[in-house]
């Protein structure tokens, strides 16, 4: 008892910070994007929020944690609408589900994972892509595909029951690449804002409030204290602290590796790479982060730093315009940190490796089926990109009837 | 004493977020009125939190928890003027208190509380009111007048006693109408902004840093974690696990119902009444987080956010100049939050209805009568409200010599 | 077990709050800056931290808790690269390592404080030294100046093995004055920032960011919980919630007499007074936060509330140019914290106070020593400040070809 409440304070505390990472990806993707669709990324981020949650307790929690049946195929379950406490005898709630959390804890604790894989979509449509189509995504994406993806694993799902079985400690493959692939799928069906390139030359089209993308990428780093630490699912002591401190070199090392590759590169001190440097390092150590030494996780971040230049350098060649820098951040890092399992750790060998792979290969189809669906059909009814007149004068006049900074007297873009 | 321990460490954490909800309060106050009193308003919101803490050291503590004696009417109390520890037979802090804390988290905890019903009416009369006035305000109602009222209930008074207690977990009324209605009694005596009405009809004066708003509200319903989750007074698993699950459920449907509803109504898509949503959706839960169901809690959040809409239309149909909606959400929603507990979960039923009905109708004489007072006599005496040239220039550099952004050029207004 | 485990959580909840801290340090700091060098105070910000805790890894954590042999000076001792992990024979990691937070966790928290000291110096130096000799300047301060002093005391070095030992509970000394003397000699090695005396009178140079700079004094309050409170290196019910309290105390009473006295001597209600008396009074309790009595509390941070208005003053008299005041706040409230644990609270007593002078005397000799010689030999050899063009047009165009807000219009300074 002693020890259960313990464990549920930290999960609490995780909660807590992981649905703080939701004020980080705000203030990361307004910094990084044009005042003028302002308005619009905030009501997004809002709008994944408050649905994402909704939805998480109407349907995502028992898609996700279905408890799949012996000799089940492990890909679909569902364990049906709304939230169903177990309960004692006398009516109280039954604290023997979990040693390490209760019932209560644990759907709020996955329910603030759910939004993330949206908010990474967010970020990379922005500044072009109609709201009304993006909030049916959401809807979606959220309530259906993440929670039937993340059952393969962390439901117990056929991932889970591989031989070897795939890895994935708090979601380098589960929420960020779920998002990441949505976020290349969105990206590649919406096309590039008006004037990113130029006779096929990238054009910087820089964000326009710097501070508030600091602060978001800070907020990040500390709400991964609870994304990798909640993740033990217990505040076991070992696991915990080890995950923190992996979670923070991995950070800390990708952030510097990006700095200086695209120092070298570049021949300036870029802060945004800087910035997306520690983003990569996070997502990269998140598969394993509990498998780590603090040296595997230095690398694991190094490489993952180096990774963002050159992906973010890469997407901009093959004319994919992500503003925020989301699918070398989320798809790639995402990816590098699953396989990274198998060659690092105490995991690490082929046949990890090959899980790993087997894994990363699945996500890849399923949310690139799933969402080019989804995408492709709003593209054919409603439409998905906003008027040329709308992008050029800003989202938030046309969708919002509203102004960011009403005071502030702004340049012409 | 581990259990001690562990209960002390969850108090301590909810105490560092209600902490933290100051920085919530003060980014939705300035973000959602212009930038020329953008000092003004910090200021207020440092000085609401600083002199709170010492007046509540000083006395507010004490006239909250007076120990009502046997027989008292259980409506004022007073226990001695500062902090007065128990002490063992050794001299160290006497740790058989409380259960679910020490004596010093128990203060702490509670004068994070106090400054609050200040901070609420702070937004209500930002952009006109006078700032000395407003500090001699801000001394009598958070050191006498909150603590006073909150000692009916949360220090055993007889709201406490009655034959079925008057029920307020965390403060719908205790915190939220207490603020609330010092706000209303304000805004009606100050009088509305110039240029709020025009031939009778109110006119838009938008925020000028809707990000820094969008943020505030995203730090309040974190800080909402401590603040519902702490009012447990301990980390019983089930219970502080429950609330964090109402109270996020009626802040995400809160959040919803009030999109949907001003969608229908205004045809856009406003982040305001969104943001709005939220924060009705919390203050309407908070009365009774420990004891709904996750239904309970998306209905009461739903209702609450319809409850929004139609109130701030309401208020602007009367004349009230409320520049932050703090009516609509700490007043309104206070009150719907304090008698839903009547009518939804476990303890619903009439008598409990009635006592709710009590317990609003006490704090509403209380209140009005109390901050009529303070106000009118500061009226007649040093006035209450800036000039005309002040308000129309703004407080910032009249009141305190300083620009909130001097680098930036600003559109004039 | 169980306590362990409370222990460790709450050890690594403080841990995230000291993290969270450098955002407080950032939005203090641009805040009270001018826009045009936003972007370098940043990337300062981001490399101190990802590179200062690598070089706590590397070889911080066991410069400053070398494990002083018998017999040994105890001023300097290292215990090898890298993190060394104590394993029980089974290989798992080893509980016994502490009852109040396991080695990861110790070195995490520990790392986390590192950083501080460098991002004080930061602020000072703001707006006019050149990027890459303030790097070289960090890794050498972060990674060897800083561990060293703090083994004196905290790694059970000679000014803890004094007759009556130097008492600095959170680091009033190890960490504020460590980063303040090394300011002050900063400041004065480099000069005034262009147009800060003219005719040898100060000019206030206004930061920019008025909402940012205060946001960052309540983050960093918040961080206090963690830095105070986690320094208990346990999670002992007494003395974590005597130290919020104390810590809050001092906070709030720093802050109302920087407010009181500024208002008598300057006649306007001063934000920025405000706010520096608070950060203040906070540095002004660390050094006792656990020996205080609440009255003490309030009493050392309102003289450290008063110091800080006549020290800003002073500081301007004597022609240093400090635009965030880190040598008032840092410096000087660190050395009246230090000494004030011989005067107030269960230490105090004359020798106490000679042995806070003795380590106040030490860490100025090391502190001041150690700063001129690495800054001087940067000046000497590369030079330590920007171009009169370069400072005039600021250094985000020149040091990082960004902009920090270029949507926005912005008045010529």
């Amino acid at each position: 008892m002693e020890l259960l409440t313990t464990n549920n304070v930290w999960m609490m505390v995780c909660t807590a910070l992981v649905f703080f990472m939701h004020l980080g990806f705000a203030f990361l993707e307004i910094g990084l994007t044009r005042q003028k669709n302002t308005i619009n990324i905030l009501f997004k981020n809002i709008f994944i929020i408050t649905v994402g949650l909704l939805l998480y307790c109407l349907v995502g929690f028992n898609l996700m944690y279905p408890g799949f049946a012996e000799g089940s195929s492990g890909i679909f379950g569902f364990a049906g609408f709304g939230l169903d406490s177990p309960l004692t005898a006398e009516g109280a709630l039954d604290l023997t589900y979990n040693e390490g959390y209760t019932y209560w804890t644990d759907f709020l604790f996955q329910g603030m994972f759910a939004a993330t894989a949206a908010t990474i979509v967010s970020g990379a449509v922005a500044e072009r892509m109609k709201i009304v189509p993006f909030m049916i995504f959401t809807i979606v994406y959220v309530g259906f595909v993440y929670p039937i993806a993340g059952s393969w694993k962390w439901g117990g799902g056929f991932l889970d029951t591989l031989e070897t079985p795939f890895y994935d400690f708090a979601g380098s493959s589960l929420v960020h690449s779920v998002g990441g692939w949505a976020a290349l799928v969105a990206v590649w069906l919406l096309g590039s804002r008006i004037g990113k390139f130029k006779d096929g030359k990238p054009q910087a089209i820089p964000g326009h409030n710097i501070p508030l993308a600091t602060a978001g990428v800070i907020i990040l780093w500390l709400g991964w204290f609870g994304f990798n630490g909640g993740s033990v699912l217990s505040a076991d002591p070992s696991l915990t602290s080890l995950t923190l401190v992996t979670t923070c070199l991995a950070a800390a090392a990708g952030g510097v590796v990006a700095m200086l590759v695209s120092t070298v590169m570049f021949k300036n001190l870029d802060l945004t790479m800087f910035l997306n440097g520690i983003l990569g390092g996070l997502v990269g150590i998140t598969a394993g982060a509990d498998q780590m030494s603090p040296t595997d996780a230095i690398l694991i971040g190094a490489i993952a730093g180096a990774i963002i230049v050159f992906a973010v350098s890469f997407i901009d060649k093959i004319k994919l315009d992500d503003p925020v820098g989301a699918i070398a951040v989320h798809l790639i890092c995402g990816i590098w940190g699953t396989l990274a399992v198998g060659i690092f750790g105490a995991l690490a060998g082929m046949d990890q490796f090959i899980s790993q792979l087997t894994g990363v290969g699945a996500y890849a189809v399923f949310c690139i089926v799933t969402s080019f669906i989804i995408i492709f059909a709003l593209k054919k009814t409603m439409g998905i990109r906003v008027s040329e007149k709308e992008e050029l004068e800003g989202l938030d006049g046309h969708e919002h009837g509203m102004d960011a900074y009403p005071d502030f007297r702004m340049n012409e873009h």
